[in-house]
């Protein structure tokens, strides 16, 4: 693996790392960690990168990697830049020949991700966007549960993703993470949508197995100052005919990074809460409401899904990184198994692709337009 | 009190009975229990009525009642009829000069209620609203930490009211509840939001303080073969600029009575949930959550509002019962201290009156016409 | 209901109050309210009891009572003054024909305790003891599902009852509650045993169907200058084989009210708590655990012992005070069947009467007797 | 790193892989994983090691490894091997100047414990102990905040470890993992407190920082047929005079891993679950309830030692093997700090050593020696 951006001190680069070393199915051995060199440099010292693979610039990482030996040659390259810095190391990268791992969401724009899909297809690369949530071996449980009827038609979908960081203007006070997220050029044109609102968005189509149809959002600035909507709630029509709410907000003063979904069918519903990930609610209609745990021992109950992306029994809590890992560990798997020509599992594919990040980037522009509009519904577009 | 409605079998008549006696301070003397003349009869004989104020229509309770002698003679008339029969013993109760109990919704139509607040202002007799949940101590905790600035400015509230009893077509099952609430004819324009978004428009109103000024309205009748609302979600802008979301459902299988609350402001946030209601969470920008408990000791900290509507020190839990005999208690003191010709404390009189009764008739008659609206925004107008 | 004690101001009394009155079966007719004549007068106003009804002493209400005519003259007499202060008037109500409602512990000594049970014997009436824990209807749930052999053989209890609110010398300060419960002049042998310990080895007994046999006690006096023990941690050996752990505290400092059980059987386990007391959690061997809640729609899961000790469906919580009332309400309803010639349903004479008393007073014997030996294991002898 | 023990299939050693790649810290380079030589060849090659250094017997690794040059060299043993087959290899590394990490409980005997230790401090090499549970950043938060006096005096502790994976007699059905651990040749002179009671009373002397000084257990074999105990109960006496209970079952049957702590100070208590790790609860006299959380914002009321141990921001939530992550980083940090000749920070240096190891082991001698006695108290002596 070599990375793209993930300097010291950048936060999502390191939760890569961890999440790429915990199965040690892949190494970091090579990176542009920084466009500034001299955090470059000493961010590849830290992370005990050799010195000649500690590149300056991604072309400059990409150049020289494709020239290596097959053995020593990288695999895939992973982009954990800001969004707007997403696009041209994919695209370099893919023509390459190089697979890639993508920080969500996918681009910065609508056009470039359906480029980008185009050159997926045409290289039959595997692209993989980490939406981290959907790795959670009970998100997956509850995905299976719906593909296998156990609620029924699905008719409502409620998902809620509200975060406090952004309740004061944190990004005029030091903090790097709010500068770029809140920024507009660097960002995209959704602030709390593009950030959190796009997950909210996935794991509602991942777990329902259903897509969005018409929207209308409606999302706000909430703290003064700040050029991106840092608040916003948007009611869903499903293309099963289910309605939905979605509300994504970095302003809920005091939460930390509470998404959490619930999901009612005609004969019972499932409720799922991130910062709790090892337990999946199923509450049914006539029966009492089943508490279903990660690892646990019920094996026949629990999808070979869920039992795939767990690596401890029941009661030894996996977390965020564990499902971050799961989103590498089954690309991994994926990649081993296409270059051994062997046929990957079906668990192993279970991550996301460039078609997700195609959706997460339609999701934006709809939300934006729908804002916009006086109108109440707008339709949901891929372009 | 005398009665009108809630006949052996009927549910709220009997929640509104153990509510009315928990405290000692109203008794139950006389009653209209049912247009059907048996049931009356027979409840009455249930209920340790003497034969002669056992009647069999309001307009004779009403009628009998107001000639009896001053202590003998009912102070009040509780109504808790289906929605279309609330009016007119309201107005007769009124005009004959008792105070009046009704569970809300208040009228079967915003015209209905306009009149009735002509009428209350008219006779200055007193008229309480049943809003349950605003009778919970860790709500009114709530309403005065808002009022208070403990969050600073209010900036989103999220109320949610998932309930799953009319997952099926039970009105066609011989459930009789579910029969009157989804007619057209006894419940009104609107199912769900007429018989539980109202409580929830209630709650949102009453802890923050703000008043709804426009609303985008979801309306769904998601089993087939119904003619009212059975779900739907609401978006919301108050009048201070806040936003907030509103959904109301009663298809969301599995789910018992989960009427929830979310009000964030500048500094913090706080959370109430109806199922686990003797628990305020308090979220801080800063600081680590605190959770408030009805009852607790540390009395600096609970409001005098609070602590008035508890019976039991902290960790004896207090109940949905308890919260509905909070309405009753301060109603009562209120009216004792009318009758006596004392002032009743401001926390005696904090229960729901007539205002909130029309606001929730307005509520009703907005989302109806917000969900037949292509335009995103219909104003909240109380007509 | 005549009661004895509960003036003004006592915490017990007033509970019993709401408790009796709630569901309309019982009435507060007369009253020995306090030792204290000016508190029997004015408590005997504040409760609406008539002058000629409001006595100054036990003898006086007893003597008086009994010469009054059947339908004006008392049922019962209710017992709620200090431990020290039961056993007289309970005595002398039998002796007089009264039914008698006993706050637990039942008496001040075993021997007293035992004395009782022969006169219970003798006049055949009616003893109730107010364990009001057993009165809620997901502990009824789970002794019947522990009948029904749902766990298999029972192998382990688990029972703690933690309280703060002795974590300092509050009875140096004021604090009447406290006071006189640390007074082994007025609350007996034990303190935290006799207050709360005899509620939680009721609720064991009660859940298991087994009865403890012998038994291992640590008793402390944590808070200098106190008595009686203030917490204590106790094992125990069941009747079947099956092992446990008593405690109880009233010096775990921040805790409310936190009575906790659990029982494990060879197939299953079950957990409730009284802070959350509409739920009961069964976990399972090879499948998810369960969550069973009060009033819940799935009426073939739940027992009748549960729902018949329910007034509200599924979500509308009932808490402390409707527990209290259920063990009124069933100790009314055996009564009113017995004055009526009737047989009361096995649901009805569910309610903890004199036998429950002396295993209560012979488990404070047992623990202090164990407490004071050097050796590891003392017979549970009921004397 | 060499591992001895581990191979494929085995529990324990997977998750060591795990905990040690996370942070790019140390890196698994050779082992004796099986005594099994197909097992272990097997399982090097799925570990990609190198052939020439998948040992057969740890005795060859050691032998072999010592004679590898300074920067190829190994520098420490981790030994996951069952209980009997600890000592060996230990006090083999030792003497062959690698450190150690050893799974708990330490040794087989108390004896060999003693002589490891005196082997340790003679060679002043680090001997790591993996007791899991103290490597939670909010459990280390709980011993600061102990430390710093917030509780004031320590009175009562409270410490649960209920599984279930033991209710049946899974040692005669195939399951390796039940089949050493409950055979008192692999696994020690017992079973449950051996295996889960050391962890339990570590964490209560861990956060306490107190030491236990008397004991009485009562030790069972509740399932028949089995040779160890599967279940106990001991009453506990600290030194500075609080008392406490410790309980740990593997026939609680239900439960996943619901090790649970509580503790009670003068000033307040706290409560913190290993199922929901990344929350302390702190209860104050007289303040409400405060939910500290792993990773949280308000970095002035966490302790140092519990942020050095957090890899997220709250809300993301960090598990077990992070727990396990964090005892190998700050053993390879103190270790890392050692080789470079700098001081490692008091916060790398919190990770459990030999002398935790000797407690555990006497720990585990004095249960059974008191489950042995009908004295009431037994010694607790380290030897």
């Amino acid at each position: 693996m070599g990375m793209v951006g993930g300097g010291k001190d950048a936060f999502i680069g390191a939760i890569h790392r961890i999440a790429a070393n915990m199965d040690g199915l892949v190494e970091l051995t090579c990176g542009a960690l920084s466009i500034n060199p001299e955090i470059a440099v000493e961010s590849g010292k830290i992370l005990f990168l050799p010195e000649e693979r500690t590149y300056l610039t991604y072309e400059e990482m990409i150049k020289k990697e494709v020239d290596l030996p097959g053995g020593k040659r990288i695999d895939f390259v992973t982009i954990v830049t800001p969004n707007f810095a997403h696009f041209a190391p994919a695209m370099m990268a893919l023509d390459n020949g190089f697979h890639v791992v993508i920080e969500k969401p996918m681009t910065f724009t609508l056009d470039e991700a359906k480029e980008l899909k185009k050159k997926v297809d045409e290289t039959r690369l595997l692209l993989c966007l980490t939406h981290t949530y959907s790795g959670y071996p009970m998100v997956k449980q509850a995905r299976q549960m719906v593909k296998n009827g156990d609620l029924g038609k699905v008719r409502k979908i409620i998902v809620e993703y509200p975060q406090g960081w952004l309740s004061r203007l944190s990004e005029r006070e030091g903090n790097a993470q709010a500068a770029w997220r809140t920024d507009p050029k660097k960002s995209g044109k959704s602030g709390s949508m593009g950030d959190i609102g796009t997950h909210a968005a996935h794991l509602a189509e991942y777990i329902s197995g259903l897509k969005i149809e018409r929207l209308c959002a409606d999302l706000n600035i909430v703290v003064e100052g700040r050029a991106l909507d840092d608040d916003g709630s948007v009611l869903l029509k499903f293309d099963n005919g289910a309605t939905g709410v979605l509300i994504a907000s970095q302003i809920a003063a005091g939460e930390e990074n509470a998404l959490k979904i619930k999901i009612y069918g005609e004969k019972g519903g499932l409720e799922w809460a991130q910062q709790e990930p090892n337990t999946l609610l199923a509450k049914w209609l006539d029966q009492p409401m089943q508490v279903l745990r990660a690892g646990a021992n019920y094996t026949d109950r629990l999808s070979s899904f869920a039992t795939h992306n767990c690596r401890t029994p029941g009661g030894h809590p996996e977390g965020y990184l564990e499902a971050f890992g799961n989103i590498y560990r089954n690309f991994a798997l994926t990649l081993s198994a296409r270059l051994e020509g062997t046929e990957p599992t079906k668990e192993m594919m279970d991550f996301p692709q460039v078609d997700e990040g195609i959706r997460g980037m339609a999701f934006i522009d709809t939300v934006v337009a729908s804002n916009q509009s006086e109108k109440k519904w707008t339709e949901f577009v891929e372009g």
